[in-house]
């Protein structure tokens, strides 16, 4: 039975037809004025999804090269950092920090919950000296499934002198996010998410703060070096050749993201979230992330007892065409995730949850077939009603 | 609400991705080697495809071309043809044969059901002095969803000597057609059906007495004229100027049909016809066409009612993303149709079944949110049961 491939991973997430054909694009040079036209285009929308006035600086590398890339810019060997970890990508942020000499604490959370904002306002006052030069946050950590509230994080660090960092890998552009409004001193995305591109660009944005900072980081540095990134910026260029297809789809995502509209984009994943939830549940299935931590983008799931969740997912996969994702590190095999991230319609979770059923009915789970796509229709239903 | 566009009528169909690709790709000249090349490939992969070892004719044009092009090459003005007609197209085919001087018979066969094949006989045994030159026929006529048992025509036509020509416009490639083996003197068919590219191509064969016929002929003709098509066919080339872009996408089309292989295709569409059916059935709505006659590649419902059929189409295609057929002629208002041809799966049968229980909800028709869903569910894992 051929199936049709849906990804439903949280990233890369489904590239819009519209962005594939503007990627299709003949290649262009990347120091003559159509380029230029087009970057300032690009970095000036950025601005806009970020909520800053300052520049948004654009690296070709992963979402990681960004995390990198702060880190090097903003602190000097030997500096102290408080990570804040609630997952597998608060972690990464932490070894990135260590693997560069910095001093690394880490606030490590249970996992599927949220960092608790009084916590980190408690761990901050007892910190007299100033000690802590960072304080980095995940905004949606995918591993978990579980999104921070980084504006009371961001309240929580309040008037202490450390840099707020934020992770917004798997956030921005789907889960608001106020950079200047909130504090936030510099803040890390890549293409692959809630931008709809495929991976191979990410971006930090630094505030005036952190570049104070970066005046006074003793890192070695080069590629990750954000002055030569923003002095090229300042011309509408890049220091080195970009990947010039992938700032066409950029562009073409960037003007599709406005099309929607923030609010709606927003309200969209919140309802996509609601049904995946709502339809897991009437599945009988158990949510891995607690109810008020639940991300909008990616959803957790337990693997319900007596299944192999690997082959619960390669059954997905190879009978019924729909990828999701397994748990990573000490999750593996104990929960599988389900993205519903940038590119994904009702369509998409209703297919998702069809399919489900019928894989579990395969592996001897009892469930009602249809029962979990009512669910999300029902949420669906109701939002329709709503929106009247 | 944002939805993703589901396009669920009998053509134009979806096209895949593959196949979007290859006519991405740059001009060529029509007159070189590479277009020869590809020309080549192409006439000879259809002929695999109408199983038969005669030319199949390529013309640029909509499958309405092909049917005028089967009627002004094989005949002459004031003869008689039989068209045996189950609905639209076979009504179209009369009137193409009317428009150009030829004395018409029709057999009309009520809509929703089959023609019968002893009825052919039996008007044919009455032909004593073979006044009937061609007998016309549909394989499957999308108006109403219904199939012909065109292998039973054909023996039914038997000896009779007029020439028996199949409207396999939207059957070819999805269900049966042996041209040789059946005795099919000429088959017309379209590119945007089974075939899964854009419309703009449709194709004829001609067996030897067909060609003999063409000899006979006294049609005026010259874009039709199959023996501009063949000359220039044997050279690999088409006598003007071909859509060079469709071809691209023709010749993955056929490798990708290669690929899945004759059989699996025409199962994979009998299984998506099932799966319609059960799952309409089971939210309470009557199916159009006679059980046994029912097409495999496009499903007629009955609007409920007290329902506005034009109403539940609107709804289905602007509140919820999925574009389904209505009625023709007669049937405006009172059917609506689901087509399943071509690059389609089982996500896309569930979409539709669940969309269009959330519009008929919408629509106050009682029915049970994700019953028609679980009634196909049911089907697609029957028929994994029984693949293994």
């Amino acid at each position: 039975m051929q199936q049709k491939a849906y990804l439903m991973v949280p990233g890369p997430t489904p590239v819009p037809e519209r962005v594939q054909a503007a990627m299709h694009r003949p290649m262009i040079n990347h120091r003559g004025p159509s380029y230029e036209a087009m970057f300032r285009d690009i970095s000036a929308r950025l601005k806009t999804l970020f909520h800053t006035d300052h520049d948004v600086l654009t690296y070709p590398c992963a979402g990681t090269g960004a995390m990198e890339a702060a880190i090097v810019n903003l602190f000097s060997p030997g500096e102290k950092v408080l990570v804040v970890t609630i997952g597998v990508f608060g972690d990464r942020f932490a070894e990135i920090a260590a693997a560069h000499g910095l001093q690394v604490e880490v606030m490590t959370v249970k996992r599927g919950a949220a960092a608790c904002p009084s916590a980190l306002a408690a761990r901050l006052a007892e910190d007299e000296g100033g000690e802590i030069k960072g304080v980095v946050v995940t905004h949606n950590e995918t591993s978990t499934g579980v999104t921070n509230d980084v504006r009371a994080l961001a309240k929580a660090k309040g008037k202490h002198p450390a840099l707020f960092i934020v992770d917004a890998v798997s956030a921005l552009g789907a889960i608001p996010m106020r950079m200047d409004e909130w504090g936030i001193d510099a803040v890390v995305t890549g293409s692959q998410k809630a931008l709809m591109i495929p991976p191979g660009l990410a971006f930090l944005a630094m505030n005036g703060r952190a570049w104070a900072a970066y005046e006074q980081s003793a890192m070695p540095k080069y590629y990750w070096d954000a002055k030569k990134i923003k002095k090229s910026l300042d011309k509408g260029q890049n220091p080195y050749t970009p990947p010039v297809s992938l700032l066409f789809g950029l562009q073409e995502s960037l003007a599709m993201i406005e099309e929607e509209g923030e609010e709606a984009i927003v309200a969209r994943h919140v309802l996509l979230g609601q049904a995946v939830r709502a339809g897991v549940q009437a599945l009988g299935l158990q949510l891995f992330a607690e109810p008020e931590a639940a991300s909008s983008v990616v959803t957790a799931v337990c693997v319900p007892d007596g299944v192999d969740g690997k082959a619960l997912q390669k059954k997905m996969r190879d009978a019924f065409g729909v990828t999701m994702a397994g748990g990573q590190k000490e999750l593996e095999g104990k929960i599988f995730r389900i993205g519903h991230l940038g590119h994904v319609a009702p369509a998409d979770v209703l297919v998702t949850l069809a399919m489900l059923e019928m894989a579990l009915t395969e592996m001897a789970v009892k469930v009602q077939l249809g029962a979990g796509v009512a669910a999300a229709q029902q949420v669906f239903l109701a939002a329709r009603r709503e929106e009247k």
